[in-house]
Parts: C-alpha cells; structure tokens; sequence
C-alpha cells in the first residue's frame, strides 16, 4: 500500500495470508497518550467475522505495538504496529494465479509482478490491508477530536436501498449513535431493515451489491489544505482511492454541481455572531482546496464485491483458453459495509496531515 | 500549484496577474525533439480569447523555454518554461480583499495567508495556472503518443445538454478530429448546437454552467501502477482535483457501480488472438490500482463558474456586514470548455509518470 | 530514523529497548530470492556479544519477516522484517534523563520530544537501529552483487593505529578476506594486532577511541548519479550521517584535495582497450555527482564511543546545578568497529538505489 | 540541480549557456518583505568578473521575480526568480564533448545524459547554478537573522595557507566584518596577503588550488533536527555536496576526532545562568542529529579547479585514442573563493528547512 502524507507519514505492509500485517506511522507529536480502547473499537467496526453480512473469515484483529510508544504515550519516534494473520485459509486461493477473477487485482498484479506476487487472500490488494489503514486513522482521529474535530461516515446507499443525509451544517450526536447502533453502519433504521434484506437476496443470488459511503468532517477550522497539487480534495481523494474498491469521489454536491447554474451552486457568505459561515454547502467546505470552515463532505462508491460466488466468464492463463469460474473462500457480499469507518480514517488521516502542516 | 509526480516531477508557479506563470519539468529522458507546434496547438486549445463562449482577455500563452531544452532535444535537465502575463486587468479584482466572492477561494486564501496572497485575478487559485499543466502535459502527450498512446477528453455534458460517449474499447479517430472540429470540445455536433444555446441562455442571465469531462486513454500497456496509494487512481486524481473547479471524479462507470451487482459490474475476460481483454469495461481500465490493457476511463464534473454577473449574498470582512456583490471582470461562462485539454494533460503526466517508473 | 531512498525505500523503526525493532523495504523488484545466510552473516558481523572489544550485550539478531516475501522470493511489495530486543537492562539508564551523558544524544533527544522519548539505551538514538539498516543493506549488497559490484569497508583506522589501503583501482578478493579473517575489520594482521592493544589500554583507561572507516565500491558503471542535490555524494553521505557517531565524510582523496594543486589532483583518463579509466582515483570515482566507472571510495570517521566510565561533568536539568557523572551499562570501548558493516551497508542502499533509477 | 528540502523546498533549473538560470522555492510564509539589497549583495559576493583572482566572465546576476511577491511581500505561494544568462562564451567549449576534461562531469554527463547534455560552459554541472542556491539561501539567511541567528563562512585554507578560525562559542561581529573586507573571503589579513601570492603563482603555472570552507551557524537554539536520515549532518552534507567541487564535509573537530578519546572529545555540559551549554565545541553543536544550542561547525572541502590551462592527458571519444588537452575558457585558479556565499545559503537553506518544521 506504501506510503502517503507529508507531516504525518503512514507506511502500510503486509499480505492478506502472511505473517502480519503492519503500519509504521512518523510525525506523531511526543507525549500523546494512545487510548488502545478507541483503537480497538474503531478496528473491531472494521472486522471480519462478525455477522452473517460480512466475511466469515475470523480475526482478533489485535495491534501489537513494537516501538514509538513508552509508557503508554507516542515517543514522537516512528510507532509501528502489527496484526498477525491467524485465520488464513490458503488453499481456497489456488486456482485464481491462473484463472483471474474478473473484477480483481489477479490479473493485473500478476502481469504487475510476473507471477512472484502473494496471490494468497488477494496479497497486498486485499481490503485486509485497512485494518493497519483504520489503526492508524482511529489515532489520528482521536487527535482530531481534541480540537473538537468530529468524522462520521454512513452507508448512504447500498443497491437500491437509500440512507438519510448526514446533517451537512453542524454534527448530530443521535446521528452518530444511530449509524453505531443499527446492525449496517446506517442512520435510518428503516433502511437498515431494507438493505439487510437486499443483502440477503443478493446472496442467495451468489451475487454481491454495490455501495456508497458518506463522510462528513464536522469543525475543521477555516484556511487548512492548499491550493493545487496539495489541495483537501487532491490529498483526501488519494488516500481513499488506496482504498480497494473505491472507484468514485465527490466533494459537497460533487457530480450534482455539473446540472447546476453558478447562481445555485454557490454558497452564500453571512456572519454567525463574528464566524463565517455559507447558508448552503455545496462547496463541501472546501474552496480552492482549502477549508472554509463549514464541514467538509464527501462520498466514494464501492464497486460490488468481485469475488462472487455466481458462474463467471474467465480466462485460463497457460492454455491462453477460456474458463468458467466459481469462485470459493469466504467473501463479503457488500465491501462497502466494513469499509463506512476506513473513510473515517482516511479522512482523519487527511485532515491531520494537512492541520499538522500549518 | 506545487509539485506533483515521482519520475517526472511537475512545478507549477505564478500568480493569475504576476509577472509570469511557469513550470519546471524533471525527470524528462534527454534526446527526445520538443514539437513546440503540438505544444502550442495545445495550449491554443485552452487559451482564453477565442470566442464568445469563454472569457475575453486576451493571452497570446507563447511559452519560453528557459532550460532543459539543447538544439531543440531535451538534455534530461530540469525544463523550466514560462508564460507572461500580458493582459491582465487588476483593477477589476481590488474590493474582493474585503467582499469575497462565494464559491471561489477569495474567502479561504485570505485566511490561509492572512491577507497577503495576490489577489489580482484569482492569484495562484486561478484557472490561468492551468496553462503550464498544459504545457507539461503536451509533452507527455507527445510523449505517450511515440508508444502509441492516445488520449481524449470531451465536454460530455454542459448544464442540461449531454454528449454522446467515447468508444469505451478502442481508439475512433473520428471521435477526436469532431471534438476538435466542433466549436465546442464535444463529439455530437447536434449537442453541441444545443450546448451552445444554453450557454447564451446562461449568459444572458449573468449566470454559468456546470459541466462533466470525460477522458479516455487508449493503448496503455497491462500492469501499469500500483496497489495502495500509488494506485492508477489516486495519482489521476490527486492531479485532477488540482485543477480548479474539479469536484469529482470517477473511474470507468464509477458511481453507477454503487447499484450495480458484482454479476453486472465485473467485466468478463477473454482471449482476442493472444491479447488478455475484457468483453465490458465497467471498471475503466483498471484493476487493484493497475491497468489491465483496456482504455483507461475518468469522468470528472466541474463545478459551475463561480464569477457570475448576477448579484450575490455576501459578507464585508472589514465591517463583518453582510454585503451584496456584483463581480465585474471577464469571466467564462462554463469553465468546462477550456478545461478539456487540461484533463488530457493531467492524464499524459498522470501515465507518463508510472509508466516511467516501470 | 526515518525513511530514505526513492526508488529503494528503507525506513527503519524501533528503540533500543522497545518491543522490536525492524525496517520495511520498498521497491524491491519482485523474484528475487533471499540468501538469509548472507543476510544473517552481515548481521552477525555488526551484532553485540561477540567478544571483548564490543559491548558485552546478548542479542540474536535474528531477523523475523512479515511481509514481502513469497516462497522464498520477494513479490515486489513492502518487505517488513523485524528483529526483537531480548537482552535489554533498562535500569542502567535511569538517571540519564535527568544528568545529560556529554557527547550523547540524551540532551538534545530531551528538549526535542520535551521529555517523552524513550530514554532506555539511547531509545531511537541507539547504534542498535542500525540493525536493521545492515538487514537492509544485506539485500542490497546481495543485489549489487549479481551485477558483479562489490562493497568492502574496514577499519582505516582506530585511534592512533592505521590500516593498509584498499586497492583504489580493482577489486582484490584477499583484502576482504583479510578483514573478514581480522579479529577486526581490518586488512592487515599487524596493525589489527596493535590495534587491540590500544583498546585494551582505553577500556583499562575507562575511556574509548575514534576511528575512520574506508569503503570502496567496485564495478559501478559509468554514468550512476545525478548532478546537484541527487549526487551519489549527496546521497550516500545523507545515509551515512544517519549512523550515530558518524560526524564527517569525504569522497577519493577528500580533505587531502585541498592542498593539492589541479594538475596533481586531476585524473587523466586513458583507454584500457575500449574501457575509458583514469591512472588515478583522486576523486573516488565520481565527477560531477556520477560515477566514472572507476571504485566510488570514501571515507568517514566515527567519534570515540560517548558513553565512557571515566568520571565526567555535567548537569542536573532538574536542579540546574552541576553534577559529576559516572556512566553504568555495557558499551564498545570504539564504536566504529561494528559500524564497518553498516557502512557497507549505507553504500549498498545508496548505488542501488541510483542504480535503479536507470 | 533538483529540489531538495522539505519545508522549504528549493528546485533549482537552468544550464550555465541556456537562456537563463533559476530557482523556485516553496514554502516560505506569507507576509514577509523581500530585502533586495542583502539578496543582491550576498549574490554579488559570488559574482564572477570581479578580479583577476576569480573568472572574468561578466554577468551582472540580477535575478528577475517572476511569482510569489506581491507589494515587495511574500504571498506564500511559490517564489520563482531568473537570472539570464548575458556574456556566455560558448565557443569555447566545443571540442569537450569528444575530449572530457580530467576532474570535470564532461565524460561522465556524455554517458548518463546520451550525449545529449548540453556541454556548453558544463551545462547544468556549472558552478554557475549556485546563483540560484545564492539567491534562495539570501531570503533564508534574511528570515533566520530576524531570529537573532548568524551565518559566516570564510576561506579556511587555500593551497597551503590556512586563515584563524572563526569562534567556535560565539559569534565576533569584527571577523563577520573582516571577511567581508578583505580580498579574500578570510579572517585574516595576513593569511591573505599569502593566498593572493599562492593564487598568483598557481596562476602563472597555469594551475589551480585546492581549499577549505568553515561555516558556523550561530544562536540556534537546542533541538532542531532529527535522528536518523534527517539529521542535521544529513541535511547539510546534501545540499553542500550539490554544489560543484565540493568533497568532502565535517562536523565540529570533524575527521580529527578519530585520533581523539572520548575523555577529550565529548562536550562538557554547564549552566551558564539557565542556559545549557558546553565547555567546549568539539561536536560542532550537533548530538544525536540535533541541535545542542552551541554554534552549529561544518568544514567542507574543495577541490582545486579541475579546468586548469596546463597541458593534461585524455582521450578522444570518437577515435578511442589518446588525446592531449589543453582548456580554453574563463575559468577561477580556486572555486573555494566564490563558494564562501554559497556555504552560507547551504547552511541558511538547511537550518530554515529544519526550524520550519517545528
């Protein structure tokens, strides 16, 4: 996954089945105490094996600290953490360096790494791979949140089914709760009832669904990013797209901005007291990619899972012929469920870089 | 604008109304021969000045080539070329110091650099600076172009008006020569017929128009990119997003994918003669971060132009009152238009810098 | 001690008697298999425990990899290997944080992280992260060497006692024996044989020396380098002051060039058949910043070992009064002996990373 | 040249015979007034033509501002200035591309760079690009002297006549001042009386000298800096390493410390009323790759000038023959003379990159 950020350095390893997984994190400022509780809890949303709507493939997914921290609090030295892998099952994955799934990474990190990459669980282009990414985002989260900086992502859609909106002007403590309490990280529990049943005919259909993560950044201050190649947009967008199977970002209104006249789109200045704020936030709090004070919003979308479990058209790489596929191994229908709080990390991550610069 | 890429490293400098713009160019193979004529062509492309569809100041966007270039060969040195700024009229821009306008970065500039950014014109935020990207990107163009690499960016929609698609699996030389033949950068000459007219209907009403852009790269070779943060989409996009306007974007059919199932979404491989291809490209040429061999593909929506003539809600920064604004200065009306050459150049450096890296 | 390189991109983790330390490689080509017993060797060279003349410190310095590697090869993804702290006796630091060790890093380390870094046996400031750098430079040196480029350095000298030279012209396979043979890291019996003995004199004297260590690179093409801040001086210097104790360095001939004249220091070129060499290596096989083709050499000494028994003055950072200090804990009487592989080590990383850029 | 620096990043472009030389610098904070006075004086002490000590090429050095300055102030945004290239005597340099200069980057530019270099006045390996170094380390030793902190370098040796040293506890305005005065760039006005002989005859002989450079930095204040790669040794030793001729560096009592025991070379600390400081400055104000508060030393040394008018032995490129050589062109008896300013923008350069980084 390599390496991103300027200020605060995140370095991600490791292979779906090897031996660990890990995350080496520089730029964290000394005497930050970790609150491992906060950590774990923000891992454990991102778990497998948890339910029948995600991957039956179990993992303590516990961190082992290896340096940067000394009595409980950041060094200011690099802090390196690891997850073991301890439920790999291997043999599932055989077939696939020759026979590629369609919609996954084996054809091309094959062609990418002439045949010497880790096929196993997908290597390093498997979504395991964000469990070190959401270690490092619930730290820097929980540094945000000590200047008041709150993130919340949701599920705003999964196939057909809808959520509500994330309030877009100020943070809605019931929001959060709401999105923490309901079996799929959603606001509306109506919904949440609707797109439990998707999921489920979508896996006795051996198919997998389609999904979209809202994140909204509630209390950046005003004046934090760039302009260009170092903007809010540019370095959140990034980040998420490491993300596999993101293949959408937008910011604020996003694509719905292309349908509008100037006159609509533009959020109108007035003073609150002595802050400023906009009326409207289409601009998703970001203007010439700096913050202006008003929350920062963004979506992605989420492919459907690849590996399903239906028949697939594919190819066999040795006799250059062509191959139907049934895919086995443990798979989630959705990735969009699981991946609702590596947003919250990737735009914690963002963020922090991009406060600690100033 | 700053810098961006890992083997061929952009620099974009200067200030909407400066002495000059400019850009440095590293990690160019020396011995390659500049066409200064595609260069230009390019850059005329996003000139302003030509039509009354875009702003009317008036930029002849000669480049002078200050270094890296030795009897008209790259000599693998840093290529630093600049653009004067001949045109500008200042005088339009004095009272946004204290009345920014709403949707641009006259607001978060000010804030960020505390009153000292060169407001003139938009400064470092304008969609001038977009004009050494061009540059850069002609090169690389050309470039890729010696690999047989195309690339192809339209108007794909302009406010209510929608253009027909890019041949989403090989290269149509017609599709190009229509976008450059039509008054507007779009393939359907009816559409742009009908995109002409709204946007005189947006002018009149002092208004503008948002827009999407769609760009195709054809020809790039399998196994391009990486896993994780160095993935085909996240260096495109942390490129595009430095762009001004530009709000989101999205790979291959992007967010449609959020309500599509993994039976639909996934494109199925086959064998045409020995070539690995796919029957659809829903994923836009791009599989784990890298290429699979298909067209790459990426939408991305600009945001209405936020300089409208129509009157506003705004603030006084001095008085902390709220203030009406009616902006003067040239201004297009869909900074769309321009922008389309500016895509293709932040694809060319976008590819150019991985494939180099391989 | 942070990350470096660009194409090979090693950045190393860990204090000196934290949980682990360890190091993740990137950018390491896919295919190649790991000799750990080459691997081990080198590390066995610099580890502690091994005799009278260096610190009486246990450690195994086994390495343990968690990533990167696959059936034995590497697969082109972040290499992660980390290596255990076993042998570490903290309460001999205690005091340190409170009475500064003159010539250490305890000082500085203190007002930099205010007091929260690791203060036990130099935390990230310890020679012991150099552990993981020569596991690094091992691959790299094994590397290199299937290109037919071999790295030698040895003790040029040691307090009063001085070394042999190492051929500046061609590689000679008795010389590296010699030192590996050496009960130091030296060429010559007789000077290694008076060496020890004014090691024995400092350690009775409760004191400990300087020393300088040489390196030379033979079989570099022509042509590895860049000119200005990429220099291979550039780079292998800033790798090389990243070992603790290392305060100077020069390249050929170095500080010695100062008092020669042009015609003295230049080297004459000539062709042996159609190889292009020159009759000297004055400048240590580099001209401009890239290699001639000739060895790369350079030297760079190391100061005496800080931590010394003998009585010192300091302070009380508490009390802010003076304080007589007498240091506890096992340290090498000369630090430079176990850093003779490490810089083989920083050489290996620097060319090859210069090397892979081409 | 490249970039470098992380805070403050400097890209330096251009080739000593193209159309113009520069420098783009990032980072600087907004706000703060330009002294084009001290950037013009600083850039006329490495100005060529003033003395028959120093080349006689005349150029004027007045660099023109393209960005970044507005109202004579910072605005944050990338600063980039031009020095145009006015009495360049290409012709000079015709016959080098087939007949290398020994000791200069000619044979090796012509292997790395295909032949497509542009050889003319040494292209992008002049000493000319430290121009744009000059004018960068201007503005940083400006802003760092606003904090009380003071750069001076001065001609430690040329040829075998060896200047005071500078204080290495405190700063002495009269040395400052007497560098200045003198002809020669030393303490001294003995010593240079005798390097103006030494030059004089070196001259004559159609030779050239090697020399030495201090520098101290005075009135940093303890804990800028890093362990490890960013170490203020690192930092340092690359950037002066990127500038021509330069081969070798140290810190403080520098190689002398080899020969040193630790009894001797470790810094005694001592409260000087609250203020930490060290008896002695043996370490050159740097501990563990940080700053201790005492003065920052470094020496770097230079090669004599390897384009010397002497008959000398190379070879024919073309013919693969030998070839005997004798250099036309202007060029200076000993480049330490004019690389005094740039030491000083070298250190300026480093000390604000660390110092903006806290």
């Amino acid at each position: 996954m390599s390496s991103f950020g300027k200020n605060i350095k995140v370095n991600i390893f490791g292979e779906s089945h090897g031996v660990a997984i890990g995350v080496v994190i520089e730029g964290l400022k000394p005497g930050f105490p970790l609150d491992m509780e906060k950590i774990q809890a923000m891992l454990d949303r991102r778990r497998p094996g948890q339910g029948r709507y995600v991957t039956r493939r179990n993992e303590g997914d516990i961190p082992e600290i290896l340096s940067g921290v000394y009595e409980g609090k950041t060094t200011g030295m690099p802090l390196c953490a690891i997850i073991r892998n301890n439920d790999a099952q291997s043999k599932d994955y055989k077939n696939l360096r020759i026979i590629p799934r369609p919609g996954h990474s084996d054809y091309t990190a094959h062609i990418k790494y002439n045949g010497f990459n880790d096929i196993r669980g997908g290597g390093a282009f498997s979504g395991r791979l964000t469990a070190p990414l959401v270690f490092a985002g619930a730290i820097a989260k929980d540094l945000l949140s000590r200047q008041g900086i709150k993130i919340v992502s949701h599920l705003k859609s999964i196939g057909p089914v809808t959520d509500g909106d994330l309030n877009e002007i100020k943070y809605e403590k019931e929001q959060e709760e709401a999105i923490l309490a309901n079996m799929l990280p959603m606001i509306d529990p109506n919904e949440t009832a609707a797109a439990l049943n998707a999921l489920n005919t979508a896996r006795m259909d051996l198919d997998s669904l389609g999904s979209t993560i809202a994140t909204v950044v509630y209390n950046v201050p005003a004046g934090i990013g760039n302009p260009g190649y170092e903007s809010l947009e540019s370095v959140i967008s990034a980040i998420c797209f490491s993300v596999p199977g993101v293949k959408g970002i937008d910011f604020g209104k996003g694509f719905k901005l292309a349908s509008l006249k100037g006159s609509e789109a533009n959020d109108s200045f007035y003073y609150d007291g002595d802050k400023v704020k906009t009326r409207t936030n289409n601009m998703g709090g970001i203007l010439g990619g700096i913050s202006n004070g008003m929350p920062i919003i963004f979506n992605v979308c989420m492919k459907p899972t690849s590996s399903i479990s239906k028949k697939q058209e594919s190819i066999n790489l040795k006799t250059q012929e062509s191959e139907e596929l049934v895919i086995k191994g443990r798979h989630d229908p959705c990735i969009g469920i699981r991946a609702v709080p590596v947003m919250e990390a990737c735009a914690a991550l963002a963020i922090l870089d991009h406060i600690s610069e100033d």
